[in-house]
């Protein structure tokens, strides 16, 4: 990226033009006036296409996510605060405290230049908020009908926090499952946002930076694991575990959040909010005599007051199950082909 | 990334559809038997959505890049091993060593599994050529009509080589000012491979890893500043070091190299080699006395054989000035609406 804000100003009704990429003029403009300005940090103040970031004292994590949500803003969030919230929620479950992210923006020709600037505005927010810098990037402008109206990646480098030991290995039987909110309100926004069904509600997504979440719970020795259940849902995630640890996860129906809202329009459309994304929640394994205590510590930030306790690990078996409140028990299947894509 | 390739085999004649996308067993075979299998490599056994680096010395370089080239293969190369060189080039012009890459990759639903794990088995190559890992990824599938069949970022992190001291201030006047090869030769070589002007020739891409070039350059105290030409080309790296330097940059025309096919194409099609995207070239700005050396150093290496000194920094000024053999002089203004989209 480039070093400054400079040059004539950009005509922000205009729209993203397939000169936009072409490395000459019109990048720059869009760049500095765009990108450079609204993400503008010391660091992204260099001459190169690649950003020094000095030495690091500590293990470096590294992860990456792809954005393709349509549409691309929703109530609750937009592609941007959601490119953000993705990698550093990665990140935070990984143990570590989110530094720098890199930023990759494929815009579809046609893209009109104000929205895409409130995309960046979003971004930048949520980047100060969850404590990152967007230290490098790159863009791209592919032609019209060959996008989505923008798709970004982001990558992120994190430091290990110190002293925190998490992994599928130091998961037993008997340790707690807690969820930090209610599961599912992020696919189910951004299908009404589609409009597709002729239903409207007052739902938002739960887009969001899961740091201070992820903050509390690793003050726990007694935390074994920690992930952020985006695609596929809460079931996924938990079925990913079981089929890793080789233990059965056992779940309590009634008591896994579940916005009215959430389940009354699953309930028309036919979908389980168990297999819906999250973008703002966190799911932890922790040892039972330290899960009331890891509960309450949730419960305080303003983002976990609906945090739960909602199953525990059982034995050998492989199996994620739910059990009902009336004692029934429901076997939770990978997902198979029943996509709603472009989620996140 | 998932752990292991397990479960059953895919066939790989069929085409990527939605539910490849949606986190569930589709998405995790794609995974496992495409992305897994052929980037195999230690580091990438993990069960988390992100990577433990380890500690690591030295300054971090971080760099990223998008890829939407169309079509996807062109002579010489394919969208897998050119993601894998941009990236990889960017680390080695500011005088890292590259060591680990990310992956994103948007696929498009309609895309056959078989191309894709082309594409695949290509980065993997490249990776491996180049002394890279690639250690995490994510991928994403959009509904046909909404992508180009597969759109790549990659960010790459590096150790900044010790005692190597580059910057544009280190320019002045009186600098030589190389080039490692033929200019243009990737962006005419796609624009051929799109067959949109009824011309076919037997020109390659110059698609390849610099790293072995930018090493031998890195050895010279007197070099001041590496950069490869991608997008804009020759013309607009120069362009932007003489804004950001203040100083004007001369090029002798006869000196710079470019292959007689390019040429002829440039000349029939109305466009200037100088603004055409290379990917496996490098510019380097070299002190005077140093500049005879580090090009037999170049030439030394296969990629670098037909390296020239193109000219020299001038006086104060900014603008990019070819000379002709005739002892004409044309200034080289920068790119404007002249775009060649989706040349990398």
């Amino acid at each position: 990226m480039q070093l400054s804000v400079t040059g004539i100003h950009m005509n922000k009704d205009q729209y993203i033009t397939l000169a936009h990429g072409n490395g000459g003029r019109f990048m720059r403009e869009l760049i500095e006036q765009l990108f450079a300005r609204h993400l503008h940090n010391p660091l992204l103040d260099v001459q190169t296409d690649a950003m020094n970031l000095g030495k690091m004292d500590g293990e470096i994590i590294f992860s990456v996510d792809g954005f393709t949500v349509q549409p691309l803003e929703f109530p609750g969030g937009d592609i941007g605060s959601l490119a953000v919230h993705g990698t550093v929620n990665d990140l935070a479950v990984s143990g570590a405290i989110p530094r720098y992210l890199s930023l990759s923006a494929i815009i579809e020709e046609g893209l009109l230049i104000r929205d895409l600037e409130r995309y960046i505005i979003s971004m930048a927010r949520a980047a100060e908020n969850a404590g990152v810098v967007i230290v490098t990037g790159d863009t791209k402008v592919v032609p019209r009908g060959h996008g989505g109206g923008l798709y970004l990646t982001t990558t992120g480098i994190g430091i290990k926090k110190s002293g925190v030991n998490l992994g599928i290995q130091r998961i037993q039987p008997g340790d707690h499952i807690l969820v930090s909110g209610s599961v599912g309100d992020h696919g189910t926004c951004v299908m009404l946002a589609r409009e597709a069904f002729g239903l409207r509600g007052d739902l938002q997504s739960d887009s969001a930076c899961i740091v201070p979440l992820a903050d509390q719970l690793t003050e726990f020795d007694g935390l074994k694991f920690m992930r952020d259940p985006t695609r596929g849902g809460l079931a996924t995630v938990l079925h990913e575990l079981a089929g890793l640890s080789g233990y059965s996860f056992m779940l309590q129906e009634e008591q896994i959040p579940v916005q009215d809202p959430v389940r009354t329009v699953c309930e028309m459309l036919g979908y389980d909010p168990l297999y819906l994304a999250c973008e703002g929640r966190l799911v932890a394994i922790v040892a039972a005599e330290q899960s009331a205590a890891a509960l309450t510590a949730l419960q305080q930030l303003e983002d976990g007051q609906r945090a739960a306790i909602i199953g525990e690990v059982g034995q050998q078996g492989g199996d994620v199950i739910l059990r009902t409140a009336l004692g029934g028990e429901r076997i939770l299947d990978e997902l198979e082909d029943d996509p709603l894509p472009r989620i996140c």
